[in-house]
């Protein structure tokens, strides 16, 4: 059970004009479940990634790279579940090859026009057949209404879909933002999250999409953590069919624009508190705001350290405030500097520690009652500058070691 | 139960000349256990300590390197669990060096000749008067053959005692190395572990001590890793009494001095071994090895990043080859130019992956019959130099989710 997360209605996931998807059992690792998704993009649209940093990245992720810098005008993204086509060298690279030929021939487009995603098991060799076979299926079932079909087909250890809509208004014209987006496991978004997809028919001039790309993931997620494995297949793509008709946006001053970015944003930074809310056996939705630091950097540093603290996480859990292990990870954090007696500590409305001590007046009983509660702001001041930034993660339960325990089987 | 680890007969625990040893129950946090423990050292005898790089440390450990510093010669220590007295702000320094006059003042020495450890819930207020109260009773209770009651008496969520003892002989004379040390949860120490203690009645040049002992932390305690989490409160104390009838120390030239050397790591590396096998929730004992690295610091964040992966330690916990989640945390580890196409990676003596994919000859049968063991070696070979190193960790397991979010019930 996701935290305060359920799956949208269909109704309330607005298509995006210039867009259609369309999905599909290709039985890719597994019978009688939807694996194999199609996004087919209008002539003109404008698409922007960002991928993981991990030096040990998927195939698909160095095709993706590579099919963007052409620079052809990316026309279809395909993406299957049930096998990552990571750590499989040499013939994973001509697996997703073999994907885009396939899919290309179809559309009558070129290969370098396709965007490949895989998302699943490491270091098995993707069966590609079972896709390629599949691609007929997909195709013939696209439509602009399947958005949450989509968020559906692009699940693995995910419980629920993550999909979200908004609407601006821009130069008159009523603008539309999707976005879907997958992952419960292995999340620790280092440029984007694995599988992340939002498109808008705002006419957004194409020399912008890359720099919004990254400031997008940068406000969503690349901010949330589940377990702190970064993935091989982090993938986050931004795409903007520049069908509504207003004027080009070429910039982003004026009221329109802010709120159209800020829709972007919102939509953007829903579906990754989506997938920390639906993190592998999550019970709690907590957000761990740094305040006072000297830079993003070190906010960060301490914000990850408490967000990855097995410690911490099992403490949150039980709703126990066994508030210390806090304290601990912010030591451990990476500060050399740090003055432990500037630190403060409150636990939502609740001051825990003062001056790096406890606080005289907290009282225990405060302590849990917040503990109880499914969301909780962790609240640490360092006492060191102005800069401030936030990190959303999960607790970490019993159902994490048992579905990592068991994911394959 | 410990991996391969279980408690030593008292009569294989040597006592070390010049060391005596008292325990006793002091009802620090739960009644009828052994929780307060004094080391009492004849004059002559040379101390060195490493500890915790925390920010957050302790205040026993401030007190520790506040005394080691005035040089005035140990004569002392003291060691309490049930509470860390670390995140407790001046009113915790306070009890700390209240801990230490009261105990100088029984054994008529400077307070600046006692060494204060704690260990146990952070941020709750040490219970001084409990301490002060328990003293004399340790005191009385000190003997030259109660090591293994010591290791008894510093364990927490320990679930076995941990000593070890060697002896070698150098100048014709038997000297004894002894040693003992707690921990098995927030284990990631970062310059020693959460209380280890290991003496020798080697007659060592004082001079020689300090670098000795950060020598033996590094090739031991610094090696080792349960949860990533680094304590506030990791200390490691290395004692030489001196009392041997040999000559003295100066220089590890000559292979008797190298021997004793050899003994005094065999001893510090068994102990830090021993907390991973009593890992919280244990039930594998995990060597990552890494070779072929361009320098040992990036060995190390290789062999972590994969010690840390939640990912990997469920993995092994449920004995499943999901080898790829290895390679995921190769490749965020943080080596920015790392090249995936010169990965190589064995379990034990399967060759599971290479030139960065899958060995064509690697069957899952053999990693499924290597995963079983309750021993196992991950080799990870880089292919950017000549450099390799080594850490220990154990699984991830559903009572190490118990045992945290219980600890404090």
């Amino acid at each position: 059970m996701a935290v305060n997360w359920t799956a949208p209605e269909a109704a309330s996931i607005l298509p995006v004009p210039g867009v259609r998807i369309g999905v599909t059992e290709a039985g890719v690792r597994k019978a009688n479940r939807k694996d194999l998704t199609v996004f087919l993009l209008d002539d003109g649209a404008a698409v922007a990634g960002v991928f993981t940093q991990n030096r040990y990245c998927a195939a698909p992720v160095q095709i993706c790279r590579e099919h963007l810098a052409m620079g052809t005008g990316i026309r279809a993204m395909v993406i299957n579940t049930g096998n990552a086509n990571a750590g499989t060298g040499e013939p994973g690279l001509v697996n997703a090859r073999a994907t885009c030929i396939a899919l290309a021939k179809a559309l009558q487009i070129a290969p370098s026009q396709v965007l490949p995603f895989s998302t699943g098991v490491i270091m098995e060799p993707l069966p590609v057949d079972r896709v390629l076979a599949g691609l007929p299926a997909a195709i013939a079932d696209a439509q602009a209404v399947h958005w949450l079909k989509a968020a559906e087909g692009i699940m693995t250890t995910d419980t629920v879909a993550k999909a979200a809509s908004r609407q601006v208004v821009v130069g008159g014209q009523t603008v539309t933002v999707t976005g879907i987006a997958k992952g419960a496991g292995m999340i620790r978004p280092n440029m984007a999250t694995m599988l992340g997809f939002v498109a808008t028919d705002a006419n957004i001039a194409p020399a912008l999409l890359q720099s919004l790309a990254r400031e997008l993931a940068d406000g969503s997620f690349n901010r949330v953590t589940v377990d702190g494995d970064t993935s091989t297949n982090d993938s986050f793509v931004l795409v903007a069919t520049r069908q509504a008709a207003h004027a080009e946006i070429t910039a982003w001053d004026g009221a329109e624009a802010q709120a159209l970015k800020a829709a972007l944003l919102d939509v953007a930074r829903t579906l990754a508190h989506a997938i920390v809310r639906d993190g592998e056996g999550a019970t709690k939705f907590i957000a761990v705001r740094v305040e006072g630091g000297a830079s993003t950097e070190e906010c960060l540093k301490v914000a990850y350290a408490v967000a990855h603290s097995p410690l911490v996480k099992t403490a949150f859990f039980a709703s126990d405030p066994n508030l210390g292990r806090i304290l601990a990870a912010v030591g451990y954090a990476g500060i050399t500097d740090l003055d432990q007696g500037k630190i403060e500590l409150h636990l939502d409305d609740v001051h825990v520690v003062t001056q790096g001590g406890r606080n005289p007046s907290y009282r225990e009983e405060d302590g849990a009652r917040v503990m109880k509660q499914s969301e909780i702001t962790i609240r640490i001041g360092l006492g060191r500058g102005a800069v401030a930034d936030t990190v959303w993660t999960c607790d970490f339960s019993h159902d994490y070691v048992t579905i990592n325990a068991d994911y394959r089987s």
